[in-house]
C-alpha cells in the first residue's frame, strides 16, 4: 500500500534512523552511523582510496527515466567504479541527500533499498551521511572509500609507449539506451517487457551499471597492468586522461572495439554504424587499462577465468594525442568529444 | 579587476586544475587530486574518522549574507568540527560543488581561496571532489577525514550519571548574529566597520566559525572525558544526543551558561535575556563534553593553558530527559527546539 508520507513527516533524524537500522556493518567498521564521525579501521598495510560524486536531478538523472530503486543502486555503483579503477577493494560509503518536499517517502525507501542492495552486493558499508531539504530537485552526494596495498594501486599515470590498451566488457550500450530516451522513446522503457530483450539490455546498462570491482582487484593483484581508469565519460575522453598523465598518446582501432550483441542488433538497420556511441558515449563504467604486450596472454586468461571479457583495442604511443584508426588504417574523426557537464 | 568569466568558460577540468594547483599536499597524502580516487596513508595504529555535510544555498546559507571567501572557510570549518567532536586530528577533505550558471568565476575563486585558507590553518589537505552545474542554487558537499588512536576517540555514548557537562567558548553569538540578519539588518553586516565591534563579533561567529579542533584533540589526549559532541544545532539538542546515546539525562544550569561580552552588551537593553539563543541557537560549533567531577580541576587547567575557555554548565543524570534549571532551581521551558531542516 503506497503511503503519501514525505520526509517532512518523518524528520531528518527519523530518516537517518531508518537508514541506520537497515545499513549493514562490515569489514573494518568500528562505529557506523550515529556519531559525529564514523570510525573505521583500515586493513594493516593498506592505503586509503577515496572518491566522491554528486548526482543532480535533470543533470545526471531524471526521475521519469530512473526508478528510485535503480537510481539508488546506480548512485553507489558509479562511485564504486572509481575504486575499481584504482584496483581497490571498496569498503565504506557516505550518502548525502537533499530532498525536494514533493518526493514521497516511498521513493526514498525504494532509493535506499536500491542503494543498500548495491552496498551488500559489493561488500560496502554505509557508515554516514547527511540529509536536508532541497528547493529544486533531488541531489545525491556519495563518498566512497576503499583500500589496497600500496604496491597494487593502479594509477592513470603509468602507461608506457608500446603498451596494449584494453577495455573490459562492451562499450556503447548505455549511450545507445540514453539516445533512445533522449529521442523520446520513454514508451520503450515503460513497456520494455513487451519488446525483445535487446532494448531491455541497453536500458539495463544505462540504468543499472555494474562496477567492475572484481576485475579491477584481479588486475591489481596480478601486477600486469601499467595504468587504469574507469570509462564514465567515454573511452576516448577517459583514455585521454591516461595518455595525458602518462605523457603519452595512443591509437585506438575502431574495428577492435567490443560491442554487445544487443548493440549490434539494434543498430543493424542504421545507415551508419554509430561509432561515436562506442568511442564517446559515457556511463559504460567499464575499465580501460594498459599493459605490456608481453602480458597479453596472461591478462586474457586471467580475465576469461574471472568471467569478465577484456579486449585489446589499441596501442599506447610516445607522441601525444589519441588517434582513432579505421580498419584501413585511416584516421576516424569522432563527431563529439566526451560529455561535459558545463 | 573583476572578471565576468563563469565556470562555463573554464570547464570542469579547468576548474579542477585551478584548485589542484593551489591545494596543499600534506600529512599522509600519497596521491591527491587527479586520479579516479585519492590515495592516503593513515598514521600506523590510528583509526579513520569520516563525516560529510551538504550545504545548500537558501537553506544553510545565503549569498547576500555569506561572502564567498568566508563561505568557503565555513564550508570546511563545520566539517572539521565533526572531527573535533570525536577528538580526532583532521587530515583530508573532499569538496563537491554544484554551481549555478550565473555564479561568476571570481566568486568561485574567492570561495576556493577561503576553503583552502581554512584547510591550511587546520592542516587539512584537499584531495578530491566533483563539480557540476546546478539548475538552482549553489550546492556544497564536503567530506572530511581525520584520524586518532582508537583509545583516544571520544564518542557521544560515554556520559555517566554524575558527570559534569562542559561547554567550550561562548554560546549564542552565532544565533544572535543570525537573528539580526533574519530581522533584515543587512545594513549592520554591510557597514559593520562603522558600528561598534559588538555587532561585528556576533557576525564573525556566524559567518566565520572556528572549529575547536585543538581543544578536541587535547581533551582526547587527556583521557579525562567520557563523551563529546559539537554544538551545531544548539546545546540543548546536541547534549540531547549525548544523553540519548548514553542512556542518561541531564540538568543544565541557566546561570552557568557562558556568553560573550558582545552577546551580553547587545542584549543589555532587551526586556528579557534571550536564553533560548544560548540554549538552542545553532551554529556555535563549540564542543560540549562530559567528565567525572574528579577531573574538574585538571580539565579547567588543561583548557586554560590551551587558550580555550571551558565551563561546567550542568550534571548528567540517570533519568532520561534534559532539564534546564534557572538560578532558583526552577525548570526553564525553552520556547523553541533545535533547528530542524525539515
Amino acid at each position: 500500500m503506497a503511503s503519501n508520507k514525505t520526509l517532512s513527516s518523518l524528520g531528518e533524524f527519523g530518516f537517518i534512523s531508518r537508514i541506520a537500522a537497515t545499513a549493514c556493518s562490515g569489514t573494518g567498521v568500528v562505529t557506523g552511523i550515529g556519531d559525529d564521525a564514523a570510525v573505521t579501521a583500515l586493513t594493516p598495510g593498506m592505503q586509503l582510496l577515496t572518491s566522491t560524486d554528486m548526482l543532480l536531478e535533470n543533470v545526471h538523472f531524471r526521475r521519469s527515466w530512473h526508478d528510485p530503486y535503480h537510481l539508488g543502486r546506480k548512485s553507489l555503483a558509479v562511485s564504486i567504479s572509481d575504486i575499481a579503477a584504482m584496483g581497490g577493494i571498496p569498503r565504506w560509503c557516505l550518502l548525502s541527500l537533499a530532498v525536494p518536499k514533493d518526493i514521497p517517502l516511498d521513493f526514498l525507501d525504494d532509493f535506499t533499498r536500491g542503494f543498500l542492495a548495491m552496498a551488500t552486493e559489493q561488500n560496502v558499508s554505509l557508515i554516514g551521511g547527511d540529509t536536508c531539504s532541497s528547493a529544486s530537485g533531488l541531489i545525491i552526494s556519495v563518498t566512497i572509500m576503499g583500500e589496497q596495498l600500496p604496491e597494487r594501486i593502479i594509477r592513470r599515470s603509468g602507461a608506457m609507449p608500446g603498451d596494449d590498451i584494453w577495455v573490459t566488457g562492451n562499450l556503447g550500450d548505455a549511450a545507445l539506451g540514453l539516445k533512445l530516451l533522449e529521442e523520446g522513446r520513454l514508451d520503450l522503457l515503460q513497456e520494455r517487457e513487451q519488446y525483445d530483450d535487446i532494448v531491455s539490455k541497453l536500458f539495463t546498462r544505462l540504468l543499472d551499471p555494474v562496477p567492475r570491482s572484481g576485475a579491477g582487484q584481479l588486475l591489481a593483484q596480478s601486477g600486469l597492468v601499467s595504468s587504469m581508469i574507469d570509462i564514465s565519460d567515454g573511452l576516448l575522453a577517459d583514455f585521454g586522461h591516461i595518455a595525458e598523465l602518462s605523457g603519452a598518446g595512443g591509437e585506438i582501432h575502431l574495428a577492435a572495439l567490443p560491442v554487445s550483441a544487443a548493440f549490434r542488433a539494434h543498430v543493424a538497420s542504421s545507415p551508419q554504424f554509430p561509432h561515436h556511441l562506442v568511442l564517446s558515449g559515457g556511463e559504460d563504467y567499464e575499465l580501460t587499462f594498459t599493459a605490456s604486450p608481453a602480458n597479453r596472454e596472461k591478462i586474457a586468461s586471467l580475465m576469461k577465468n574471472s568471467g569478465i571479457d577484456a579486449t585489446p583495442v589499441g596501442i599506447v604511443s610516445s607522441l601525444p594525442g589519441v588517434k582513432v584508426l579505421d580498419s584501413d588504417g585511416n584516421a576516424y574523426i569522432p563527431p563529439t568529444p566526451g560529455f561535459n557537464h558545463f
